[in-house]
């Protein structure tokens, strides 16, 4: 093991990676382990011969999946002390002629002189929610600074999802639990949470809608910048009938392949299996919960902030938006009386019977929508 | 709400209580909190009109189980400043008649000076391998000074069980896991967890035998003193082959019940549904794992001693005792070749078989067996 000079280790982050318990976790996490199991070694011929660095290696699975993939050389890069173990793991693999640890930041890494780049960076980066933990900064760093052009990145695309979602257990759990009223109780605990996101597993039931993109992440061309503030408005319709409580986010990422195999896919979805990243939930003041009905409209901004203070943190921040108040799109196939007359519109004009003074009549009713959140048929 | 004066609620213990994830944790054990609704609400007989304490009482559902099962009036104390919403509990199930809430220590309580002591006293004290915490002293103090003659504890007996278990996702998992050799790994994750022991979810079917009582309280009568420290030697034949990885301790409690009612027991075996105690694993260093097969004799000692300087903590020690060097039960069915020629030798005095020499030869046996692992058949 090599010890990179500079720059102190003595950052906070990597100390909590010195905790083994948290690898246990993140290795035992089979759909994580597994998923970057197979997009590296059912692409040998990505790998065969090829030059990679292993980003954050931690206990070094990765870079051998790498070896095993037929990598000439991997540089594999830990900046917390637990560099210390990896280079055991490389040993016990035989693999000390192919991978060669470091410790410290791939921010002071150098390559040696007679290499000038790297044909793949492999790393697990990503945090809850994607961006938390912001290691995506010094995943970019590498891909700058080290990977040569025509490069591969693994995973290289990231995506957001989010979708309003019921959160039995924070609320109508404690309307009767066991026969005691306990909203009193959930209050407390409530404000309690208020402060950060949760991190809980969710069953794809309860999501109110299969999920929208909130943002899509091409890694071979992304800065940090684009992801300090990601800021969207989402209008869906529920499938399903039940109470709007909270907003749900998740991450996949994608990662390259040979022609011949499948693009392999890690899901942090409600509705795949379980991963140690759970689904982010942020939890809605009681005051604001909706009961809505299937294909009744739903609208909130989300917005994923890096913090400038504490750069490693975002700040999630969710705005909910009266649905009724705000344009839909046209048509919508909402339950509002006025995008069901739209619809209605439509129909006849596709069917040729539209008469004359229709026209008139809706366009009334769309000046009044805004104001109405129930409009009335008039005809 | 009444403050109780003095000796201030300045424990570390205490505050711990005031993270209301605990609560929502110990609330949502189903299997816990239904034991105690059961064991209170299928016993009215038990608790009509009667005076209930309930000691560390938290939200305070307890207390409301008691009020709902016909209590006349029930004392809920609690040292956390939940008691406030124990307050609020209480008032929003409209039972401020029936439970008065107490911020304070049991040790600084005084009854009303028209009462002169309880009729049961209510309290869930138990602790992983259930000692841990020591909040039992608690409950004793307010059985030696409030708890009225034939008053009735819930719950009122205690056992803790031990058996010898497998432990595969510490061991064998990562001689490869995922095509990986991760042995140093796992190495250093063991030297990390061996100061503590393990509190995780084991299957009945890692355990190699059904368990032993390691100790049977009667909280009627046991004293502190009487728990401070537990030390016993077990003998087991195990039940199945496999790997004596490490030593699983688990408790159950059982609760009072009128002559009509099956009586509660909560359970925190592996074998029954899971709770927030799963079950305490100590795990043995690799060099003591010994493979065992069905009806092979494992013995060890336990001990669970309190610690003096912080009164809370308990030192859990296993002493793995060598089964082929000590004294086996006469007869004993283990694998043991002196055994299985005791019990042939007792099947022989059965039938009246037995010839004058047989019984010589099996003396010198038994004098040869302290030394020899393995005897031979003579004959």
């Amino acid at each position: 093991m090599k010890n990179i000079p500079e720059s102190a280790n003595n950052d906070e982050y990597f100390k909590s990676y010195e905790d083994l318990e948290v690898h246990e976790l993140m290795l035992l996490d089979v759909e994580r382990t597994t998923a970057y199991g197979n997009a590296i070694r059912q692409n040998e011929e990505l790998f065969k011969d090829k030059i990679v660095m292993d980003i954050g290696c931690g206990t070094g699975i990765l870079s051998v999946f790498c070896a095993q993939a037929g990598a000439k050389k991997v540089f594999a890069i830990e900046a917390s002390n637990v560099a210390g173990i990896c280079e055991e793991v490389v040993a016990e693999n035989n693999l000390e002629n192919i991978i060669d640890v470091f410790h410290g930041k791939v921010e002071d890494f150098q390559l040696p002189a007679d290499i000038n780049g790297v044909d793949i960076i492999v790393s697990e980066w990503m945090g809850f929610y994607l961006l938390h933990e912001s290691m995506l900064e010094s995943f970019l760093f590498a891909r700058d600074n080290f990977l040569n052009k025509d490069g591969l990145l693994f995973p290289d695309t990231a995506s957001i999802y989010t979708a309003p979602c019921q959160l039995p257990q924070m609320f109508e759990l404690w309307e009767e639990y066991l026969g005691v009223r306990m909203t009193s109780f959930r209050q407390r605990l409530r404000e309690q949470k208020s402060t950060k996101p949760e991190i809980v597993p969710l069953s794809a039931e309860q999501l109110l809608h299969s999920g929208e993109l909130m943002s899509w992440i091409d890694l071979k061309t992304v800065c940090q910048e684009d992801v300090d503030n990601i800021s969207e408005t989402f209008f869906m319709l529920s499938e399903s009938h039940g109470n709007f409580q909270g907003v749900c986010i998740w991450f996949e990422c994608t990662f390259p392949s040979s022609s011949d195999q499948t693009p392999i896919t890690l899901s942090t979805s409600p509705g795949q299996p379980a991963t140690h990243w759970k689904q982010t939930v942020i939890v809605l003041p009681e005051i604001s919960v909706l009961t809505v009905e299937p294909n009744e409209a739903i609208a909130y901004e989300l917005s994923i902030k890096r913090n400038k203070s504490t750069a490693r943190g975002y700040t999630l921040q969710l705005d909910q938006i009266d649905a009724d108040e705000i344009d839909h799109p046209i048509p919508c196939d909402c339950i509002m009386t006025k995008c069901i007359l739209f619809k209605a519109h439509l129909k006849k004009l596709e069917n040729g019977q539209l008469e004359d003074d229709d026209d008139e009549e809706l366009e009334e009713e769309q000046d009044e929508n805004s104001e109405n959140k129930e409009t009335t048929l008039r005809n």
